[in-house]
């Protein structure tokens, strides 16, 4: 008896560590008897209405494995819009293509793709199921979801190599701005790049606690004055305590408005306010790129999350999206779950208070705790005589 | 019989290999014994008058090594200016320590000092040489300069890791920046990303050759018409057609005058005049500091370089900086020589014409060739489906 077909489908901005779950999904579809045709998505879900597919079943495991260390997504990705209609031709479409399982890769706004495809087809015996994507780790229920695990790699060891060139000549504040529109989870996790006290960051701000203009100027004239190198990681997407963004609007055309990176902004602050040296540093799109700070946990997460979500398509299931329960005990392990997917369609996930100090300008133990693992061993070690 | 002491002083802005000529120079010195300590001087050329040394002659070889793989200077460095005055006063204070031998690491500027030492202690037996070191590549006579293949590859990585990103979800144009006020060495060493035709970089825009905003507009919009995802790396210093900065200045404080970052200025430049989605990214330090992307060729270099200019002073040469000359064959190699110090004081290298196209916004072969030994090896193999 032939089998149906698979489609997986990336959704969103990518991560380090997309194609691993590509590869993990791939890899267990190849595997089994239930699947035919292992098809991915061109461009993202624009693909299900074009056919524009590309058979990913035959090809050699040397080409596949470079997957693993290929950053962005290997089959596109897209943030295509889609109407109701879409969705209401989508069953159609699938069985004129013999597709069994739906399987689709992303973040929050994936995720609710995935589970109105998911009631757009119940119904017709497709199985719809998500595989978490997302750097900015603001997916629900999920203890932290893949693409997480190597931005924070990133930005923790991109923070010490920094730190390290700021403490040579110590001239000058740094501010370091790493993605994260609305939750801090990136620029918190710079803080693992720390081997002693007074090493950098030297403060860290998130969107999680309202930004006070006055109080950032005295921490980091404080700091200044006591080390000369200052280094200073914040969020994208600063608020303060109206919940406005920090940094005032650029300009607009037509109904667009623009703003200054918040980083530029807060350059400019610094050096009419306190007269001092300042860098304004922006790694972007690089801290969810970067192979070389690929987190082999993230990688091997990924992978797993790929693996499970097929796993669990060809076993009967739909309607989920593959979460990671984290277990207790002195060793870092974890579990995967399924997660009903209505359950993180659209919910952005924040940090909790308790993983921020009470000033709100770095971590607690707490957050370091619980973030160590996740960046898949220790960062290169420095030293210093100075 | 005792012998004399070696004092280390390092200027200017670290790299990512600055501590490889440090451990050169410290490793080798530690062999001879024509040198009782080995001072490093702490933070720069200020320490000649304070006296702040840190004798590294009996730091651990475990310790010592850790000097490979960390970036920034693990001595300090300065960019403190000296007086007429303050070189007069050098030779009796290198002879209260027992100063034999002077080793200068650093730039353009730090191999002006070095030139000046060098004349104030000549007839003092002192002797007086530099080890070549600048990420910008802009030192003269010698064939490149350690610092600049580390830059490079991190350059060519990151730029190959963004275009992965970028083709993955093609939607906008994404400016990077790069170090190189003066000098396009890096911006053009961003060409090694590419893996084939199309692939990131799609213009590369460097200070040698006068920017143009209608061409580069629609240089970028034919291309992004085409490609949908355009990624374009611009040196840090890019001027006019009359030498002036492209960057409108932003605001004056005192006699300071402050200016956007070029990769804001023409981010804001496309988004009014293409009405298309932009980005800018700005690794800034992360270029110079980055152990992930430190290039083995570039590290052995400079640690060899240290190695030579101890041998040379001991060997009783002076007023020298040491230099690399390639040496012909299908192999890359060079040798190592003494370049009159007085040669390189002050002189910036810039990009030969032959090495930038006709058009001025790309490289060419000739440059390619040069430039790709220095990386040190291939980077990371990447592959995509779409």
């Amino acid at each position: 008896m032939a089998g149906k077909n698979l489609l997986i489908v990336h959704g969103g901005g990518p991560t380090a560590v997309l194609n691993a779950s590509l590869y993990g999904a791939v890899a267990r579809a190849r595997e089994c008897p239930e699947i035919d045709h292992v098809y991915g998505a061109i461009g993202g879900t624009e693909a299900i209405f074009t056919g524009n597919f590309v058979d990913l079943k035959t090809v050699p495991e040397e080409k596949l494995r470079l997957l693993l260390q290929t950053p962005g997504s290997a089959i596109g990705s897209s943030r295509f819009h889609l109407e109701p209609e879409d969705y209401e031709r989508m069953p159609a479409l699938f069985e004129e293509k013999n597709i069994g399982y739906v399987l689709l890769t992303g973040g929050n706004g994936s995720m609710d793709t995935c589970g109105k495809i998911f009631k757009a087809c119940g119904e017709r015996g497709i199985r719809v199921g998500g595989i978490p994507k997302t750097m900015d780790n603001d997916l629900a229920v999920t203890d932290h979801s893949p693409g997480f695990g190597s931005a924070a790699r990133y930005a923790a060891a991109t923070v010490r190599e920094i730190g390290a060139d700021v403490r040579s000549l110590p001239i000058h504040i740094v501010l370091v701005e790493v993605m994260g529109r609305n939750a801090g989870w990136i620029a918190a996790s710079s803080a693992l790049a720390r081997q002693n006290p007074d090493d950098a960051p030297h403060l860290i701000y998130t969107p999680e606690v309202p930004f006070d203009e006055q109080e950032f100027l005295a921490d980091v004239k404080a700091l200044f004055d006591r080390l000369g190198g200052v280094v200073v990681v914040v969020s994208e997407g600063l608020v303060d305590k109206e919940g406005k963004n920090v940094v005032p609007p650029l300009f607009t055309i037509g109904r667009s408005t623009y703003f200054d990176d918040v980083s530029t902004y807060l350059r400019n602050l610094i050096v009419r306010e306190l007269g001092v040296k300042v860098r304004n540093e922006k790694p972007g799109l690089c801290g969810r790129a970067s192979i070389a700070f690929q987190s082999p946990v993230d990688r091997d997460e990924a992978r797993l999350a790929g693996e499970k979500a097929v796993e669990a398509v060809v076993a009967g299931e739909t309607g989920f999206m593959v979460g990671f329960r984290r277990l207790d005990g002195p060793e870092y392990a974890i579990e995967t779950m399924l997660v009903p997917v209505e359950q993180v369609m659209l919910d952005e996930k924040k940090m909790p208070r308790s993983y921020l100090n009470e000033k709100g300008n770095d971590v607690t133990q707490e957050f370091l705790d619980w973030a160590r693992p996740l960046i898949g061993g220790e960062l290169t070690e420095f030293v210093h005589f100075n």
